[in-house]
């Protein structure tokens, strides 16, 4: 079968073996931003960049089942694809697949998923998430209660095992981006490609002992570089480690404490700040699999029968 | 004599009588910015925008004391003032001048306030502030134990009653100017000249509910927005009341409880909103002079015998 991860500015693409094992994988910039709002035929325009990226695997293995996630199924994509409510069970993705057409073949995509309103607590959504989520969750020896997604907009899960109770989405690493590039901090700051993991922990035990005055600790970053204590070199890894510190103690006080290590996927530098940042609050918590969407999305496609588990059984 | 409130990006100037009162006043957009780094002459420079500001004033008036608080007291403007070090009382910066010689005549420049650096707490420094404090402290009925000084870079300041004994910084104006313009919640705003109050009480709510969560809280003006339950003019004035709202909550934790109102000295706009998140939170605080920084200038020249108190009498 073909996964696609089709999100708002990348197409990942997953040719996926009987067993859901990876075979070939292909990464690209045509997100669906890479098609114009204003175009004329946008499905035929989501069709050739679907036949650039799967067009010699299906040129190879002939008609082959493909399933999407991302953003692709929103309005700004090919088609509105739904959302399921929460609480959800993600075992449940592959009986509300939306359909569509496309010069390949029939593309079905993954829903996201929806959090009402309240008097007090905020909507929000998730798209493309809940596939890597399904692919975390029922890999083996998983059984986290919490999933944290670092990102521009980390989202910090609640689960128990494969039943999504609960997300909320954080804007620490937005933040992070518009301070160190746009702000006063980025005067000072010379960006590097090296970690500095003691400037890290100093900006982590900063942003944690007290979340609430993060605004003023922000400061900080410059007052210090401006003594001579923080390097140039420093200044974004103090001031990551603060964010991402106060983000951190922040969420963990409403996170169910569990037994079970929280579970971290994102990319591999990100990963380990948090992976970091947990250590540091007495939280166990351990690295998944990056690749998990290409997991879920064979299992949504067993799920949905497009995959037959008799294929599965006896490939 | 003539007052100068010459800081980074506006220099304003002020005629003042024998008693300190305001007899002319003139703004611009001359702040020390408009000297190049790489200007061959910057005495000169400096020279000429205090002439233009000025010149009228000296001619009719003959030669007066020149006196001047801000940025200009920095190594970016023309000459390092210095610093004096906390705790200090502002009825000590009259001796503390440091004199630079203009076209115009003799400027005397006020020193900033530094707070050194301890194992847990940043170094930080004010410059331009320290005047204005000495203007709003020395006013009649003003015995305030905290102020604040809304802008870019919210500083709040602890005194009893003109003895300064610390202040911090909050980026919390920095913080508002980039979310609304340059984030993913920018998309959703529509930025308007009128301040809508329920949005932005809903947002101190939020806010002072629990600022911890604020990098997460941030996030709710978008999922609010798609919702349909903020508007779009409404966007900024929840965003503004929920960084105001953890910033105050934050700030008042390490705040000594008084009985004395909390004095609020900014623009009038952003004044307002710092008084409605105090209420908010059950301290009383009143709005001050915004034009303390004369009052200020005033009282230092008086201290440092540039304006003798002979004359103050007899005027």
């Amino acid at each position: 079968m073909i996964g696609l991860d089709w999100g708002t500015s990348s197409l990942r693409a997953f040719l996926l073996g009987n067993h859901g094992d990876i075979l070939a994988e292909r990464g690209g910039t045509d997100g669906i931003m890479a098609v114009s709002a204003h175009s004329t035929d946008p499905r035929g325009d989501f069709s050739r960049i679907a036949q650039a990226a799967t067009g010699d695997w299906l040129t190879t293995y002939g008609q082959l089942p493909i399933i999407a996630c991302g953003m692709i199924g929103s309005t700004q994509g090919i088609v509105e694809a739904g959302y399921c409510e929460l609480p959800t069970d993600l075992n449940a993705l592959g009986g509300q697949l939306t359909s569509v057409e496309l010069s390949i073949g029939t593309m079905h995509i993954v829903p996201g998923l929806q959090k009402t309103a309240t008097v007090t607590t905020a909507p929000d959504v998730i798209r493309g998430e809940e596939t890597q989520l399904l692919g975390l969750l029922t890999a083996e020896g998983n059984e986290p209660n919490t999933v944290v997604l670092p990102g521009t907009h980390t989202k910090w899960v609640s689960c128990e095992p494969t039943r999504i109770t609960d997300f909320s989405t954080s804007m620490s690493g937005e933040l992070f981006g518009l301070l160190s590039t746009s702000s006063i901090l980025a005067r000072l700051a010379e960006p590097t490609e090296s970690f500095h993991s003691e400037a890290f922990d100093w900006g982590l035990q900063v942003g944690a002992e007290d979340p609430a005055a993060l605004t003023s600790y922000l400061f900080t970053a410059r007052t210090w570089a401006l003594d001579g204590r923080l390097r140039a070199e420093e200044v974004n890894d103090y001031l990551s480690g603060m964010i991402i510190g106060a983000e951190v103690t922040g969420q963990l006080v409403s996170t169910p404490v569990s037994a079970a290590p929280v579970l971290v996927c994102g990319a591999a530098e990100l990963t380990q700040r948090y992976l970091r940042a947990l250590d540091r609050a007495g939280r166990p918590a351990v690295a998944a699999n990056p690749r998990a969407a290409a997991t879920g999305l064979f299992r949504i496609a067993v799920q949905s029968g497009l995959v037959s588990t008799k294929e599965n059984t006896h490939a």
